[in-house]
């Protein structure tokens, strides 16, 4: 049956469409922080953030379902519950943010915030990370691309080395804050230099898809100076670290200490609706409607909102931030506890944790790694890798995660870590 | 109350964001082909494409909650329903088109089309009609934008006189087809004389944003030829005449008599869901896959594919596109029967209308259709208008639209036409 799937799927999606797992999962039920499959077995999941508060929370669906019962049409109508989310939504941001443009997915949301940063500058020049993504539209994707674009890399785009605490940037811990400024600063010449210009930087206020490295609160303090005094935009990419998933602060951006100008947010947003958005202040918000013309059919429709606003309710109802909190320090300290000679680091900001590889020679266990999140899914845990090497496991649970379920995972891993085999 | 959701607009969405009329409606419900607002007034909607199958359709609200509560998850884990609705789907398309990648817009979904013309010819240059609109990414906006996007117009976009069944191409209605053509060859030889090649041409088979001009089947003929020689892409945008919209056909590009090489669809797609597609023959996937690496986290999730597969139900079930064709053919009847100093062409396609009117002097009588299409929504008709001048009214209702429906607009519509002053 599973081969089945995956012949059709070579059929009608065509090739190179990911999936994960040596053996991909066919999962067709999902509650909570669990997830079954079509043979019946139960996998708990440990990576979904999708699902924020948990797989098909009935709340949520109950919400979505009365609204498309009732109404579900565009924002050149008027409604009251997108404005009730965005009112809701910007009263948690702070930083003068009080203004928002919904649309569908992250990747749109980040394709109108290098737009908003063009708008205000006047320039196109963007920096990211050089081990990031940022979505898939074109403009954004060639942020992340590992393959030229036809026509070539455009010049307007620099990415600066990603921050890292196994390899830092500049060599040590201590220096690399200022060395990654350093970067940013050389990019912003070069921007210049070339024509360009510096319109701004896009980050992950976590640096997730870098690897998640463990900084301390106040590491982007350089950088941010940096882009400030070149009258840059600082775009916060909050798709992950946002809606609490840090357990300390409901945005990342609040956890590292940094004021954006711009805030994007998606996935975990709706529980799974397809919904997103941008966020900014009035007067970044004004520069982009003045230089650009921007309307999403499907972009805050009442039934998005609904979705949006149960979310909210739930998170607050269930303390679901609180939870990540308490259960992220917890299931941390189990990580921390794990022994094994190639593990370099466990490391996380509430729910989200990272669990580092080197083999004794110094070099990412990237297949170690693979082949233990193999063992992990064949035991029931759904959880992946991440990072420039693929060598780190990357464990993102839904937010109703609990202790026990933190041990349990914590405990599959310490068996599976003494039965792998330490082949490189 | 009407003007605080202005205001809270204003605070909260900022500066620019498009509603429609004089006096914005604030629509609290929907329901078949009828819309109410929050003071209880009932409209009849003859203008919503999304909510094709009508506004809030219990079966597919059902399908949506039904998977909803089951499970709503990614396409990195397999599951049959996206890979039956893609299967269901492409079988109706024909053309050798038998693949797809599941988007959450049309803006996307055409971003991808661009670049899968990128990848299958090595070029960049793209074709549109100067009076048209394809979506909001930054790649695809500049197919339709107004203003100069930051950093200019770029080189690779040449835009060509859009066909208009008044004021044709060329000046003879006759002559169109051929010099549609010309002008399409003429900005090939630009794009390659300029370095950048020629990749494609998107556009809307009925070239509705256009003003849905009436053109005979195998107008596109001499313009089809004159791509296939280039060896470029014919990228047919269906989100407004598919789905049966057009009546004949259940694709514009089959009504028109061409065969695109890729097909891109959303609105209507899912009733209002969040969801649209790209569909390709395999040969031209597998380029884009090739060259480009694509993934999105909530595109072809199992609630979007339940919902897609219960419109495909409802109109079989329901036998809308045989209504389109039916009530279409009776509503333009009595459109055409409408007598007017001013109007000068009521034409469309199964229930899609345009209803032009030009003043005594020639000119297009903007102000003049702004003034009916006001009337009649204090009539309680939800339309609008369409074309380069604003001057033909657009009539695209859900496809459960009746006859009873086709006689009450186009009665009022009559009305509405005697009362209004001739100013234009």
């Amino acid at each position: 049956m599973t081969d089945d799937l995956i012949a059709r799927r070579a059929r009608l999606m065509g090739p190179n469409v990911p999936t994960f797992y040596r053996n991909p999962v066919h999962i067709v039920r999902g509650e909570g922080v669990w997830l079954w499959d079509a043979s019946g077995k139960r996998y708990l999941d440990c990576y979904n953030n999708v699902p924020h508060v948990g797989h098909c929370h009935p709340r949520v669906v109950q919400a979505m379902c009365a609204q498309a019962a009732t109404l579900n049409t565009h924002t050149r109508y008027l409604h009251d519950l997108v404005l009730d989310y965005i009112e809701r939504l910007t009263g948690t941001l702070g930083h003068g943010i009080s203004q928002a443009i919904m649309t569908c997915t992250g990747s749109e949301a980040n394709d109108i915030a290098l737009r908003m940063a063009q708008a205000v500058t006047g320039k196109r020049g963007i920096i990211a990370t050089d081990n990031t993504y940022h979505g898939n539209t074109a403009a954004v994707s060639v942020l992340s691309t590992r393959r030229p674009p036809i026509g070539g890399y455009p010049g307007h785009v620099r990415l600066v080395p990603a921050p890292d605490s196994v390899r830092p940037v500049g060599g040590t811990l201590d220096g690399q804050a200022t060395a990654f400024a350093t970067n940013v600063a050389r990019a912003i010449e070069e921007l210049e230099a070339a024509g360009h210009g510096f319109s701004g930087m896009m980050l992950c206020p976590t640096f997730a898809n870098e690897g998640l490295p463990d900084l301390p609160p106040g590491f982007l303090d350089p950088t941010v100076a940096v882009i400030r005094r070149a009258g840059g935009l600082l775009i916060a990419d909050e798709v992950q670290p946002g809606f609490g998933r840090c357990g300390s602060h409901l945005w990342g951006h609040d956890r590292m200490g940094f004021a954006p100008d711009v805030v994007t947010i998606g996935k975990p947003m709706a529980n799974g609706h397809p919904v997103a958005a941008v966020l900014a202040r009035p007067d970044v918000m004004s520069a982009f409607r003045e230089a650009f013309g921007y309307f999403n059919t499907f972009g805050g429709n009442p039934v998005s909102a609904a979705a949006c606003l149960a979310v909210l309710d739930v998170l607050r109802d269930e303390g679901l931030v609180e939870n990540a909190q308490s259960v992220g320090a917890y299931a941390l300290d189990r990580m921390r506890a794990l022994r094994h000679p190639w593990l370099v680091q466990a490391r996380g900001t509430g729910l989200f944790f990272g669990v580092e590889f080197v083999t004794d020679k110094g070099e990412p266990a990237t297949e170690f790694v693979s082949e233990l999140v193999e063992r992990m899914v064949a035991r029931g845990f759904i959880l992946n890798k991440i990072g420039r090497h693929g060598n780190t496991l990357k464990i993102r649970p839904p937010m109703p995660f609990s202790r026990e379920n933190a041990d349990s995972v914590a405990d599959a891993l310490g068996q599976v870590l003494a039965e792998t085999p330490m082949t490189p």
